[in-house]
């Protein structure tokens, strides 16, 4: 590795650059298919120009970048992310995979040439925050995008999504029709480089990590549970119908059986993140006719999110039983695991023990475009790097040291493979 | 018993006429200490007047009925309850325990002298819902009314209780004293018929039934149970801080020991009837940082109150312990339970059985007047007359034959009781 006090000072500027172009009233806002977005693509192919590479356009308006003898490469390893942000977000959701891409072009155009030919792309929308779907982009590449998801609107304006990728230039018609943008067959690996979401790489004190899959989830947005109301006072425990006292016996449920779930080693997480009795009605002295709750269930297995609907259909069958209330979950929302490619888990766990790291592997909690390219059947990998207060918010915190080492690995196992 | 008709007739045009008076946008409101409860009491007045009833105010502006022999009486047994309503409330709830007291005097009356001389009263504002204090006439006459229950502001005008009670023209400087306005060793007994609040006698299908005790109470309005937030997907089961599991634990802990308590014989409600994350930060895919929520656990024991605040508090440190979690709760508030007086409770349900009813003795929920009285030495006795769909609320629902029952029984133990 050279030239790294330059690449440093490149790399710090360049995020420090594109973050003063998107500030918000707080953190960073870059919508999904916006002018201010097209504004960092053009930032971004501007600079990778100075620097000597070659950027082109692909007809989802995303930026590829590569070293100018690569142009004519049949097929390639392809390292990215998305550019566009959450509302008042952070910097380097996002941005740093796409920056993760240029380093590894700037360090074969220093160090020589790799076994196989690379190119970087920086794509637009991923976050759900702007339209309600996620990882619109590759969606798009990879002929998957739904026409419920063309036509969501934004949360703004309330035009569809379809109108504004038109507004930057996108031919929608092969998305209605499901057409991949995309030749897939050329894309030899994808890897994304991402900025973890959670606390465990803080806890662990490691600059990175390699993902083992990105978790798949099921959830409801508003399960019901309906009981009866009643003098809190004058209602003997045998005359209740009591939807808190319910929900709580389901909730402590569901957490026993995870706790199970991860005893026999298999991996899930479970939150309800929003649960409440109606404001409107609720006392201290009433017994509740209502709660109103949300699940979020995830597991890379796909195995374990099929129990686990299995399971929480039984046991609000059970509790309703038990406590004469009635669950109505409204309709569920899935998407399903994403495993990585564990020829490039063990090509990046060998790179980073040659880094000098014990090599720690972990799933993603997150969902990522990197999903969508595995579940389209292109090989995936993705790295993660050490982030102070989670993502999503204008105080996630990367230091630059910990992205380069993060690189570093990626670039090792490109370094590494056969051609 | 005879002239059943003309005073089912006769109750029936009262409660009607008053229900008149006083009705809402839903159902009735008569606010404490207002113009409509004196107009209400006028009312009662010129009614008893009419029947040849002795009328008489008290230094608390409540009226106090007798026959007219027992002007003098230095000793008597005194039946009623309050004419007040909360906003919007049903038309039973008080009014029928001062109605039951005219109905016995009416009767004796008809048929002849008691052994005990007998008054009846109707009691001024007894509700919490227009100042926050309850129990206030009835506090008023015992010397029980705090210097900040006078201070407590009315919800609409923002006018102090004082300075509505000086409206109605009480003369406060005895209260602020915490003078009984009433002189309670003349007080034989106290006897209140009111409505049930719960649903326990429409379940057992019983026109009426004997109130063993007033609940106790402790309750808190809002204790908060502060977490940390995190992403759903990302954070590992390990490393969570999640309020909404923690609360979960709490209840069903708390649940179970109810269960237990129930099973050994002892009295106890419990209710959880507020609960909520934070609408403002909650999201399917955010663990909550904080719930908060409310409690009210009752008994007609004060041994079983101790315990479970002894028990709530250990509970509570133990989950906290486990899910690292903090509980904040807000200040207690706490009510002693009432015993009724067993003599009474034992005659009233000698008298239920000659009425050819099964005796029930059962404890109340909800607070009355008579809790007050017999937590002043008062001998006290209960009885609640079957309602459906609760109190509080536009729809009670009490049978007029119900009632007339009830108050049999009442007027069987005042005729059999010794001089």
């Amino acid at each position: 590795m050279k030239d790294t006090g330059t690449l440093d000072a490149l790399v710090r500027d360049l995020f420090e650059t594109i973050a003063e172009m998107s500030l918000d009233v707080a953190g960073v806002s870059r919508p999904a298919f916006s002018n201010k977005e097209t504004e960092v693509l053009d930032h971004l192919r501007a600079w990778a120009e100075g620097q000597g590479l070659h950027v082109a356009e692909d007809a989802g308006r995303n930026l590829l970048f590569n070293l100018p003898r690569d142009v004519e490469a049949a097929r390639f390893v392809l390292i990215g992310s998305h550019v566009d942000t959450v509302p008042q977000g952070g910097n380097f959701d996002g941005l740093a995979g796409v920056v993760a891409g240029l380093v590894c072009l700037l360090r074969t155009r220093d160090e020589g040439p790799l076994p196989r030919p690379l190119k970087a792309i920086a794509m637009r929308g991923e976050e759900s925050a702007w339209f309600g779907p996620c990882y619109i982009a590759s969606k798009a590449m990879t002929g998957t995008l739904n026409a419920d998801e063309l036509d969501a609107t934004h949360k703004g304006d309330g035009r569809s999504l379809e109108a504004h990728m038109r507004d930057v230039g996108i031919d929608t018609a092969p998305l209605r029709a499901k057409a991949p943008l995309t030749d897939l067959s050329r894309i030899l690996e994808y890897i994304e480089l991402h900025i973890e979401q959670g606390p465990l790489l803080i806890e662990k004190k490691l600059p990175a990590a390699v993902v083992s899959g990105i978790r798949g989830n099921l959830r409801h947005r508003a399960v019901r549970c309906i009981g009866e109301a009643g003098h809190s006072g004058a209602v003997p425990r045998a005359y209740r119908r009591d939807p808190v006292l319910a929900v709580a016996d389901l909730l402590v449920r569901l957490d026993e059986s995870w706790l199970t779930i991860l005893q026999k080693g298999d991996d899930m997480v479970l939150t309800c993140g929003m649960v409440g009795t109606d404001p409107a009605h609720h006392a201290l002295s009433r017994i509740a006719d209502e709660v109103v709750f949300s699940l979020d269930i995830r597991s890379q297995s796909a195995n374990v999110l099929d129990q686990m609907r299995a399971l929480t259909d039984q046991e609000m069958r059970q509790v309703a039983r038990e406590r004469k209330v009635r669950f109505e979950p409204d309709g569920e929302m899935s998407v399903a695991p994403a495993l990585m490619d564990s020829a490039i888990v063990a090509g990046l766990s060998d790179a980073m023990g040659r880094a000098g790291l014990e090599p720690f592997v972990m799933p993603s909690g997150g969902g990522h475009d990197a999903a969508v390219f595995a579940n389209a059947g292109v090989p995936t990998g993705m790295i993660f790097v050490r982030n102070e207060n989670g993502s999503h918010n204008p105080d996630e915190a990367m230091e630059i040291d910990d992205f380069l080492v993060a690189c570093d690995i990626i670039f090792g196992h490109l370094r590494n493979a056969s051609g």
